[in-house]
């Protein structure tokens, strides 16, 4: 391949991991605290600015998701250009503040990336969550992640890569006011809680991405790449009767099966009564998210995907 | 065996079942719920007043364990008969409120027996809880429940039972208004998740044990029985640095060991560094709650238990 079929981009200098945009999600607050007061040497690399970040200190201080608003859904431009007033929930008035250091979203100024360390009750695994279709850099991360050493990053496992790009299901997150937003979600972790294991896979997806981001200024071209990712398709919320409240759980067969297929006539939700409620779609999707505690507010039992293939041009650093 | 051989113990007429003590612990919340709203067939006994209880509504309402303080370490007697002011705590005014409905705690009057449903993020599977070695009737009725029918309710798992005895690890639990409390602890499953074969062990047990009380007041006779119980001895806490912040975690070999032997020089911790701290005590333990998300703030990364044999005197009913 000649150096002509690459895309040439702007070096990813300035690169944040934020832990704590749930306050409640231990495994991305542990690893902030740990970089902020260690100097940071497993997070440090040459040609590069890297910088921990606690996103919602008072949800932590609290260990709860939020104080009054989701901070992951609020970075909409009508919200980051709100005056503030007395009443201004306390995580538009952080999305502000954040935005302003390492935005401002969608200017040159931005951050370059931002990883974002979640943690869900569901099992997904070790997923990677993209915004856009077209972010080649992004995609070219995840591609390395996943097959680089030898089988990826987190072998035997694999990394989903969940894709949220969707017209009105996507949602403003956090990590959006960087160029390049990378969600990282591990699980499943009960909220509060830190398990070891599951810290140690989001170290390990944190450590190789940044070993791409230093290649790829070194000067390392990528040839194009093709990965498998799961697209959102649809919301799914559970059965509910009188006063909103739930009338059945998620069906042991589905409880635990994220990223398995899902066939028409698969049981998906158990009454009291030991009844099962199928599953009446019409094609095969991809569980996501399935029983996330913090979803049960959000009127959402798990989300469809379906697998697409996500391509990105061959890239390379441009040398201006 | 003659009929001398065995005590007679009052009819237990009044059992309340307890969900929502902790507001996020879904099972007891999602099971008292459902019992309020269909009627009570599952819980209704012939002989036997059975009244489905949320123990805690604002904090059910919030998806949180408590709004001021736990409920379920402030039935000392002080707190009880304590007046009123304007800064009591939320749930010291529901505390008086469950004693005057289900007590008053100590009394004559008080209810029978209260069965307290709970869940824990530990993989302690399904635990009875009982507070005193000297309970003939909670014994016998833990005794039902391990071994009938055939294996056990749960067979082919076996109901833990766990002994909080202790002259100052024992907590004044919001079950302990009634003669005879039953704490049922379920795990492993994320505070503010609902799963429904968590569910299904928690009501097994319910079951069970009501159908024990209706044999026990309609006449049969239970005779000596010993079962295994694990005793509490010892709370560990994680090791903690400045700011009291958290050093290292749950080592992998520890965590979801509920109740398997901890020996001498076994890893219990892990810090950041990947270095094991080991268990430097002199006798084999059985430890609990491992991981408790709701035990970060309580200073406690597990408990240690010893195995110790619970007998209880055979019983029958008094027929006055």
């Amino acid at each position: 391949m000649t150096s002509s079929h690459f895309a040439e981009e702007a070096p990813v200098r300035r690169v944040a991991l934020f832990g704590g945009t749930h306050g409640n999600e231990l495994s991305g607050v542990f690893l902030v605290k740990h970089w902020q007061q260690e100097g940071e040497p497993e997070i440090r690399r040459p040609g590069l600015q890297t910088k921990p970040f606690m996103a919602n200190p008072r949800a932590v201080e609290k260990c709860c998701r939020y104080i009054d608003c989701d901070l992951n859904r609020v970075f909409e431009k009508e919200n980051l250009g709100k005056p503030l007033a007395e009443n201004t929930p306390y995580e538009v008035q952080r999305a502000q503040e954040i935005n302003s250091i390492f935005g401002p979203k969608g200017s040159r100024d931005a951050y370059d990336l931002i990883f974002d360390l979640h943690n869900t009750t569901a099992n997904m695994g070790s997923t990677l969550i993209l915004e856009s279709s077209r972010d080649d850099f992004t995609i070219q991360m995840c591609s390395y992640i996943k097959i680089f050493p030898p089988q990826g990053a987190l072998a035997p496992e694999v990394c989903p890569v969940f894709l949220i790009e969707h017209p009105h299901l996507k949602y403003a997150t956090t990590r959006s006011v960087a160029k390049h937003p990378v969600g990282v979600e591990v699980g499943p972790q009960p909220h509060g809680v830190l398990r070891a294991d599951i810290l140690e896979k989001m170290r390990k997806i944190v450590r190789h991405g940044l070993d791409f981001i230093r290649m790829f200024n070194a000067g390392q071209a990528f040839p194009p790449c093709t990965i498998e990712a799961y697209k959102i398709v649809e919301k799914v919320d559970y059965p509910r009767g009188k006063n909103n409240e739930i009338t059945a759980l998620i069906h042991p067969d589905l409880q635990d099966q994220d990223w398995r297929p899902l066939h028409p006539g698969d049981p998906i939700f158990l009454t009291m009564e030991g009844e099962a409620i199928l599953y009446e779609g019409e094609t095969t999707v991809y569980p996501a998210f399935v029983n996330e505690a913090a979803y049960y507010e959000k009127q959402q039992a798990f989300v469809k995907t379906v697998k697409e293939a996500l391509s990105a041009r061959g890239i390379r650093v441009s040398q201006n």
